[in-house]
This record gives C-alpha cells, structure tokens and sequence, in this order.
C-alpha cells in the first residue's frame, strides 16, 4: 500500500485546494483578456537542448530529462519562456508585432521541497514580444499587480533591478559571457562575497570591484534616491548608465498609474535564468520567503531560437504559491451562494422517473445530486444534510400519478407538493 | 534551428485552437458542478509502480516511464483513474459515499502518432466511487452526452459492452485473470479470431467456443433485440448473465431520459485498460474513427491501491479529439461580441497618461491594448483595424488639457472627443 503514494515531491490538490487553484488561473486568464494577451498550449515534453539552453546552470542541473523510447534527449519544461520563444520563432514568426502571448500549466523542477516549493509547481506566463521600450516593460508589472490584486492579495512588493547594470560593467571590464553567469547565478542566491571574488579573479579594476561592491548593498523603496545613487556610481560605464535610465523610464510609467505598484529596487540583483538582458522583477508578501512571480526582459530569446531579432519582456506567477499567500493572508474565495439539490426516488422503482427528473433540472442548469445508492429517503436526507444541499427532491409513487414531487428546503426544513414542469423556477426562487 | 520544434507527438496549440480546448475544458467543468463532481488536480508524475498496475499491458509498454534524479521509477500518468483511486484510498479514504470526483489535465503515451493521437493529449476524467447500482452507470453514460452536446457536437453514439459477459464465461471455464487480460487485450483490438484461439488452447469447451465466436459478431442499435439475444447465449453462465441483466438496468435508465442517448451495443467490446469490471462505452461521430470518450465500471481499483472495497464508474474524455470532431463537424465557437479597445499616445511624452488611462478602463472591465511600439498614429491606427480592435483611444496633449481624449469607433470610422471621465461608459454603450 505504501508504494501507492505521490511521488516525493509531488502532491494533489483536494477539492478544497483545487478550487483556489482554479480561482487563479481564472484570475489569469482575465487578466491576460484585459490585457489583450492571446492564450496557447505548449506541451509539457520538450527537447532537451530546447529548455537547456538559457535556462542557467541551477534550473539545468534539476530538469526532468530522460531519454524518450524513440531515443530522443526530452525533459519537462522547467519553465515557460523557451517554449513560447520557440513558438515566436516558428509557428508565429510571420505574426505582426507586438505580439502578446499568455499561458498557464504545470511545470518541474528537481528542487528540495519545502513550503511552497514542490517538484510541480503551476503558473501563468504573459510574453510580450516585439517592443524594445518601457511601455512594454511597464505593462508586464502593471498586469501583474493585476492579478496579485484581483486574487485579493495585500501589501505585496515588486522587487526591481536591471541586469543591464551589472553585465554592462562585466563586459566592459573584459568578463565573458560565462563567467558573467557563473557571477550572475551567485548573485541570485545572494553569495555576493563569492561573486565578486570572481570577479577579482578575472582581474577586474579596482574601480570596478569598489563599484560593484556599492551597487550590491543598494536597495530601497524610496526609488528616486536609488536610482539617483545607482546612476552616479556608474556613470564612468556608459552602458552601465543607459541601464539604470531605461530602469527610471520604467519605472516612472509603473508609478505613474492611479493604483501605482509598491516598488523596491535591489541594484544588486540577479536572477538564475541566462536570458535576461533588461529591467527584471520578482513580487514578494510580507508573509512568504520566496517569490511569487518573477520577470523581465529577454531581447536575444528568440533570435536564438532561429526568429527573427525580437525585443521581448515577460512575467510567471506562481499560482500554487499564490494560493499559499492568500492562505497566510486568510484571503478567501468569493461565497457561491448556489442552490444545489439532491433527487431522491423513494424506491429503486422510480429510478428512471428520478434520473429525468435530474435531467430536466440540469438542463435547466441547476446543479444536481442523483441519489445512487438506494439508501430509504431518511438516510438519504441526513446524508443531504452533511453535504449542504439546499434542496431535496422526493420522488413517490403518489405525487408522480399527479405530475407533482416532494421539494424540500433544507435550510427552512419545509416541505411541499410541486408540479415537474415548475419545479426548476421554484428551486430558483426559493419555496 | 531544426532542433528547436517540438518534440515528434507533441504540440502546439496556437491561439484559435487552445480557444476550443479552453471551451471544452470550460463545458466539462460546468458539466461536473451540474452532476455534482468536485475538482481535484493530481501530479503528471506519478509512481510506476501505481500507473502501471492495473494499465494493461498494451499502455505500460508505451509509459513514459523513467528515474527521476532521487533514483526513483516514475512515469508520465498516462491516465486518470489510477491517480484518483489513488487519492480516495488514502487521502478521501473516509469521505462519505458517494464521492464524485472531476479532473482535467494532459496526459502520455508513446503511441504512434496519427490523426488525433498525439503522445500529449487532454482529458477531462469523471468517478463516481461508492455507488454499485446501475443509476450509477447511467449517470456516467448521461454526463457524457451532457458534454456531448454542449460542445455542439451533433451524431455522436454511444458503444456500450459489459466486461462482465466475457470475463465470467472466461472464468466459468477455468480460464486465469492472466490469460484473461490477453484475450481482452486482443478483442480491444479487434484480433477476434487471436482471441478466441487462445481460448481454444486454454482448453475451453466447445459451448464456450461457440458462444464468444457469436457473442463477438453480436451488436447493433436495436438494443433490446441484442441484449435478448445475448441473454439466451449466456444463459449457462449464471454471472455472466447477471452481468447481461445489469446492462439492460442501466441502458434503460440511460434511454429513459428526455434527450435519450443514441447507443449501440456491442456484445464482444473490450477495452486495453485491465481494471474494467462491469459496463463499458466508448463515444464515437461519424467523421473519426477514434474514440472521444471512454469509460466503465471498475469496483476492485481503490481496493488494490490499498482502500477500502468501493465500487466505481468512470469517464474520460479526449477534450483535443472532442476539438478534432467540432472541427470535423464545422462546429464553431459562439461568436464573442466584446469591445476591443487600442490605446494610442500621439507622442511618447504622453505614455505615462496613456498607461493610466488604459489602466483606468482595465478596471473598469475593458479590454484594452496599449500602443507599446512608438509608432506613428497612423501606423498604430492602421495595425488597429489588422487586430479587428473596436474602439481606439487616441491621447493628444490638445485634449488632454480639458481632461478629454479622441475616441474613434474603428467600424463607423467616426471619432469624436469624450471626457476621460466617461471614457468607458461610451466604449460600452458605443459612440
């Protein structure tokens, strides 16, 4: 029996769970709506060199990957980007820009599990591909403030860097694009110490070092101090300085809304995905450690892929750790106030007049419970009871010779006599 | 390049088509709150070990089955029902009965892909655990037609057989479960004479020999002749027509109903999955020779996973083939007849009042898209009318100064200038 389990890692949701679940990605999907971001499907299998390949080092080491019984080299995705970039780059190459594409699915990483990380973990993911300017940067944050607001969640942060910033410096003191990484994937785990170690290592200048140094202590929400202090330390790197102008245009639009975003900026930050060359984001609740969403700009991705050059920013949200939130915050779903009615025969005989009863009612779309274990009717109503139906339908041998059933409130316990043909109008309006 | 496309038997679904699949995974989750079936999401990966169980042989071949890096045999589900009987043995095991349960999600086979059959596909899977009596049965049969038909599907039919005939002459005879399941296996596959070969060297009797070569070419629409018939060739086998006279229960309380069912039954139908135990049916249209839909009675599943004894019948539909068949039959999506709005600043210095006012009629539940590529308004106006957009904004610094913009109705070709104010109320009510 104890074979018959969830594989470490993985887990179910129960209904209870799964509501919440599907509560967001329906949350998603309207903002992806509002936003005019057109839904696809991308499978879950993958080619290897597919989700590899800029995916860095830490999400590398921990795909799913085997070999398929054809032989070749899959893994399932680790996360959604590569394949929508992929997407961009064939089946869509001809398709006008700008181009706004949304998804939602399961995706697997081989990561440790603790809370809110699990091995399968489900998000949404909105591209928009084809603008260079921060209109488009903006509206990724924007749209993501939306959902965090319209799954109710509060007092949730955006954190806000610009790897242009720190890579700009790296390049112009002579760092390859590996080592760049290697450095980048320490930042992301916040090993600052190691990371500028190899820095040194690489014979960096001692301005350099000092620069870098200073921008990685630097963070705040009050932006405008940061982003003043971020542009004199680099201002002797001219693409360093270009960065951090193009991350205040951005920011200055995402402020600028009547539900403006609470705002940090982390002039040291890092994520662990290679591909990103711009603004990049993570959003974080008071009550969880670990991100909510995360984000930015990736203007090589698609070229990679064999598209054509394609500036392009995006966001995932982690909808199983949005649910996770909203459970720290107590933040519960809206109340269903449906009526929701069980059919009971009062003996195996009327089964088939209790069925068409069912029928009749569903068409009419009123949720409906078939009583299907021939339990008598008392047995039948406490189980009603339990499952907080609203409405019972008797079905006897009496009533039926007049076209009539038994309707039952179980809230009021009232009962009465009611024709078939008014029975749905009378469960909508209430006996 | 040619490295990056999907994996062979996987896919995309662009824009149009993951519309469809939305709807009908939409339509089943309406389905399963009309009939009373709770939602729960379990893991693609699963343990080998339960997926395998009870497959058949002809699924566990073809498993995506492989260690993941703890070491652990694991395989893409290849379907649902062993991942919730598994959830109702251990975490639902002291639910009260009935216990209906509703998933949807894709699911893995290595088949050879063709028409249809892709090596990722979608179902949407119902149980009903609990209930051993054929109101039961019938509902299973009903909720499938209730999809059927709100996905606009017209001609489609019911194949129903009852594993129960063949298993219990089989077993009458002295034939093990074993050699059972390869018979089974080879009349799913329609190797009737295979079959029936493996019979004979079995040592079966002459009768029995007789009565599968004619239960095997026994089927039809007129279904009370078919089960007469079929009654008097089991006669001798006392279970076997006990499972006769269980399938004439539930076509009748399956027929009874207003918008009745169009089944065929089919007296040597079998089915690859080994854990079917009573009823069992396969919807098919006219247009495809594969099946939409399938599904049974499987009362010794939970039991094996370790629950306790429950009784259970079940469904899955093939949500990308129900796609398939609406293409076949020229079923289209009902036609949505939503504004569509495009905002345009006239100049960059106007974006950050652009973003707002685009964000002020997301709010209020209008589906906008920013101009986020610094085009001309022209050139924005002309990709406007390519988008099939309603309504465009446009933001001006003449306007601006009296709180109004110029709003152009794309279809009228007519524009006028509107208070932002009252912006949305005239993009609802048309200018």
């Amino acid at each position: 029996m104890s074979a018959y389990k969830t594989v470490r890692g993985m887990r179910d949701f129960l209904p209870e769970e799964a509501k919440i679940m599907r509560f967001i990605e329906e949350k998603a999907r309207k903002t992806a709506k509002l936003y005019g971001y057109k839904e696809i499907i991308t499978p879950v299998v993958e080619s290897y060199e597919l989700v590899a390949a800029k995916a860095g080092e830490e999400v590398r080491l921990r795909m799913y990957a085997f070999e398929d019984l054809g032989g070749r080299k899959v893994a399932l995705r680790p996360e959604f980007t590569a394949s929508v970039a992929r997407v961009v780059a064939t089946k869509l190459r001809n398709e006008p820009k700008p181009l706004r594409l949304f998804c939602v699915g399961s995706l697997y990483r081989f990561d440790e599990p603790q809370k809110g990380r699990f091995r399968e973990f489900w998000q949404s993911n909105f591209e928009l591909m084809g603008s260079k300017e921060p209109e488009a940067d903006a509206e990724v944050l924007l749209l993501t403030g939306t959902l965090m607001r319209s799954a109710g969640l509060r007092n949730y942060t955006f954190k806000v860097g610009h790897v242009g910033v720190l890579r700009s410096i790296l390049s112009l003191e002579g760092l390859g694009e590996e080592t760049q990484n290697r450095i980048m994937q320490l930042m992301d785990k916040k090993q600052h110490e190691e990371a500028l170690t190899i820095v040194k290592e690489n014979e960096a200048s001692e301005k350099c070092l000092k620069t870098l140094h200073r921008l990685v202590g630097l963070r705040g929400s009050n932006i405008a101090d940061i982003l003043d202090e971020m542009e004199k330390l680099v201002k002797d790197y001219e693409s360093a300085s270009e960065a951090v102008k193009n991350l205040k245009e951005i920011l200055k639009l995402a402020k600028g809304t009547e539900k403006g975003l609470n705002i940090t900026v982390d002039a040291g930050f890092a994520r662990g995905l290679e591909y990103y060359t711009g603004m990049i984001f993570e959003v974080y609740v008071p009550e969880l450690d670990i991100a909510l969403a995360g984000g930015g700009r990736y203007d090589k991705l698609v070229e990679l892929f064999g598209g054509e050059p394609t500036p392009a920013v995006g966001v995932a949200h982690g909808i199983d750790r949005i649910m996770l939130a909203m459970q720290e915050q107590k933040t519960g779903l809206p109340v269903e106030e449906e009526k929701r009615v069980m059919v009971i025969p009062v003996n195996e005989n009327l089964n088939n007049e209790a069925l068409k009863i069912s029928e009749i009612l569903r068409n009419e779309g009123i949720l409906v419970e078939m009583e299907v274990m021939r339990r008598k009717v008392t047995k039948a109503l406490e189980d009603a009871d339990r499952r907080s139906i609203s409405h019972v339908v008797i079905v006897g041998e009496r009533e039926l010779i007049e076209g009539s059933v038994v309707l039952r409130d179980m809230t009021k316990k009232e009962q009465s006599t009611v024709k078939i043909e008014g029975l749905a109008n009378k469960i909508r309006s209430g006996i």
